[in-house]
């Protein structure tokens, strides 16, 4: 059954209002090593980055319908998520929808499928993630669904979660986590800043973090 | 047999220069949706746009002798097409062959194989699209043919067909149908550009043609 | 058995800088084409030419453990190259690890797998070669070996060898033939600066080169 | 964390028996066009079927340590679900760990990487999806996570879950589903048999679905 | 326009006959190594080899409607060739199908997407080359074309062209050249027979076709 | 330079024969998970198993004509093994060829690159590893070299040097360490042995290898 679920519990926007000053690799640390999309997804322009609350679609092959359906349920601060029921590479998205996008509040687009008119969409500063890039046309005949979980380039994607992305690919932090996934960036990144001090300085992390027991203990030979 | 057709009817310039204008992602929805070239087909920079008519070139693998060949069969406006009969990812074609094909008139090239010299080339402002990027040499031992008809990266090229290449790929017209192509691309350019309008208002596409019983009848269901 | 070879013979430093001025196309081209990797291997950012003298590295898959023990065996104007010994896309790599590659004077990483930070290193000015680009984290559980011949991107690559990498690719040069290499290709430059005026007057290589006559005994037909 | 959920709730054994009996393509077919895996996962010897219950794996690229974790939570009639966190086509499985699986009752395995052994594996009998076929051994380093939802090859499977799997592919049945989708299956399977009676007397389905007057409509024109 | 062409020039019978005997190789080869698909295009089942006249299929990508279209214009002896307008992996026939198909004379499919029901249909011996296996299913909402030309994994096909395929893969010989290709495969054929009684006894193919000579013009050197 | 190499030093026959009774997988661990080529090298049919002394070939992209150079190189108990200098997916070898390999005593080839006629070669029993299959014809145009170390497949391979192959794929064994890895993996398949026995009796690895405390000190959570 094809639905289109309109009500959906979004992460309040403090938390992605901070998640957006993270790095997707920092977040992805910070979750544990999880959320991340496969590395086929990347931005169609470079210096985009973006955090916002995800709007699901999951879509039938070469059929943007449903993205006209989905952008009545987004609110600005959303990013919409889309995600092709089987393997995809025509361009789902142009330009005009982009303008639609812009004048919503959208602030993004996730999608794992093509991704077209990207000069035009570069001088509009509208930031996509997708497979690739492709003017294949789409049609409007067969119904997906709107705000149901979907998987998008290996990742579960749940309405209302975290997307994170940037030049180095895109991260899901679920609702429930998002809080304490952010509180455990800002420590990795406030961490980070001291290490970075220290290798500027040309310190070994050999010796900031004693790895030489450990490897000797493995067995590492020098010669 | 291997040939060089020499005496190719291509389409009008007026048509071409007009086509010119008009992006990948229109002409190809023009035309049906038809002619797009695979997306594996990526310019080597950033902002490239041509149109030209076609002179196709089928050559071996790893071996660039034929374009030699070609290039004397090139007239100003011109873009060469290369279909390897067999997959490469050489590098065919770079900086010293852009230059002749400058001094040519010939506007860009696509091919279905590497392209290298890309510092160079982005330098000179001579655009290419191609499969891949790779410095790897190739011979000058077998023999191909020049203004046949090829099919490179999924699409029939004839000699003289229009040619039009920008950031989202390749899509080829063919000369007959050319100045229809042209006409109808125009026209959807003028209906898109009515539809920006209506959708940086924030119109709904739903709204704006009249989805919602088609989708309802379909049995999408809101919840 | 794990290593790490502490001495290894490096090409000399002038060498290393002659070909730094030499593109890696010309570079492929005078050593008889060979020494290229294959084309996946791409660079993070657009613009980013280097030579240096190679640090090997034969790691786990997703485990970067082995970087933090090869960069103590870096002198300046080396250029680590890492191979995992099974295909790996995770984010060996980042700005962290680029701050201490800088400060320890490496001028640049190849690495067979995937990178990440990109928008930082580019900031940084600190160029990769990747196979992809994913901020996917690694660990620090299993040990490789540095400073062992390494089969990188379907080339083996030797401890001191000269690794040239730009916009084209990377190719490498081994420490015995880096000299008359360098020859080579300051003599094909040369050539190619001749070959560059003549090709910018419109001359055909058919005609500069001598090619119809083995055209037409290879059977080439013109219609 | 990385956790081991002992307790799962598992589809009824009779209800895993029926889907047993149906192919990949009808089971996906009468749930609506989902849960199939990627065609990617082949399995690595011809004319192997089974249904079972899922134990899900969660493992890090290349270690295999969670897998013997995991068979511990095993009963007969499962089927093991295992999902890298990052690509691998490491050999996580062979024909020792097969004896075992056989051993404890588990029926299949289903893996988003490599398996080996495969000359031994099919002359056991035991059936495998994967990836790949790849003898790289892995290591037992990290943690991972045993019955937590993952996915696999593009679908979300939970522990309990119905896998189905035969030489198209991979399936997946929530086990919610589950029952409601083998009634369907069946009503399915004998509607097949009667469209197979008619097609074979060379019945067109043009006719007996009465097709023409919808491509009339949609404007398909015999020449 | 999507159009069916319901009338068609078929290469006579006796030469497709003809031609069913000779290998995918030696055709490729006795007509002068063109027409080849993509080495994507591999079997369901070992073994299958047929040769028939191109009833031709252009579909759009997950949708098979138009299979049903161009089944009615199929005569005996014919071999379907169906290709997506966009790359799709779906599962655009199976089982049922197969049996309309034989009870019709339809000897085999060839098709540039994926096939499914692939126990059953070897068990029918029912021979279909496919770019993979997917038990994906398709729609029937949007129209294609019946018996124009189309590009197939990267090769034209007319409607009435022979297409040849094997455990090789698929080769199609036009119809006005199939006599000659016919022709030149039989002389090819008896010509190997020859050159393979020679091999068997040890026979070097240096001496066999005299290359030494060449190979030391070319600068070959032994060491 | 391209050079064919007449003398070379292979291993001794008895220490191939020896490791012609082990698998790959089994190889592959005895000598430390090293030497394992690519996944994508694959039997061209089911059941092959060969180990032999590897005569090395370098080739040019679609040209066979070095095959031909490097069989009169060939001795009784040699496997070829045949590395494009660049990507290339052409039959470079079909049955005319393993006849004459076949009367030399070559056992097979392992082949970075495609093979053809594989019902005949099938129906000969030849076993080939190939990255493909592929009718595409190849010519006798440049050189290569032969015995001189390759890359095969991502692995470094000397003249003289053992490659098993099998179903799993194919492994490289230097001529130095023949000796040693034989002996470890007979040592390894006797103690696989028992592990076997213990697995059939349903004794856990957890137990057997005493991995609890490992996994508890890592911080595995038993829900």
């Amino acid at each position: 059954m094809n639905v289109v679920v309109q009500s959906i519990l979004r992460t309040d926007p403090e938390t992605v209002r901070g998640l957006a000053l993270q790095s997707v690799a920092t977040v992805h640390e910070a979750q544990g090593r999880k959320g991340l999309m496969a590395p086929h997804m990347r931005p169609i322009w470079t210096g985009a980055k973006v955090a916002g609350t995800a709007v699901t679609v999951s879509v039938p092959p070469c059929d943007n319908w449903m993205i006209h359906v989905a952008i009545e349920q987004c609110q600005p601060g959303d990013v919409m998520v889309v995600a092709p029921t089987s393997a995809s590479d025509a361009g789902y998205f142009g330009d005009l929808l982009a303008t639609l996008f812009k004048a919503r509040g959208v602030v993004g687009l996730v999608i794992d499928a093509g991704c077209r008119d990207v000069a035009e969409l570069t001088q509009m500063g509208f930031p996509v993630w997708s497979k690739c890039i492709s003017a294949q046309g789409t049609v409007k005949e067969t119904l997906g669904s709107v705000n149901i979980p979907v998987v998008c380039a290996g990742q579960i994607v749940h309405p209302g979660d975290v997307v994170i992305a940037d030049d180095d690919g895109v991260v899901v932090v679920t609702r429930a986590e998002a809080a304490e996934v952010l509180r455990l960036s800002q420590a990795r990144e406030a961490r980070e800043a001291m290490v970075r001090d220290r290798y500027a300085k040309g310190e070994l992390g050999l010796d900031m973090n004693n790895m030489r027991p450990a490897l000797a203990a493995k067995g590492l030979t020098y010669l």
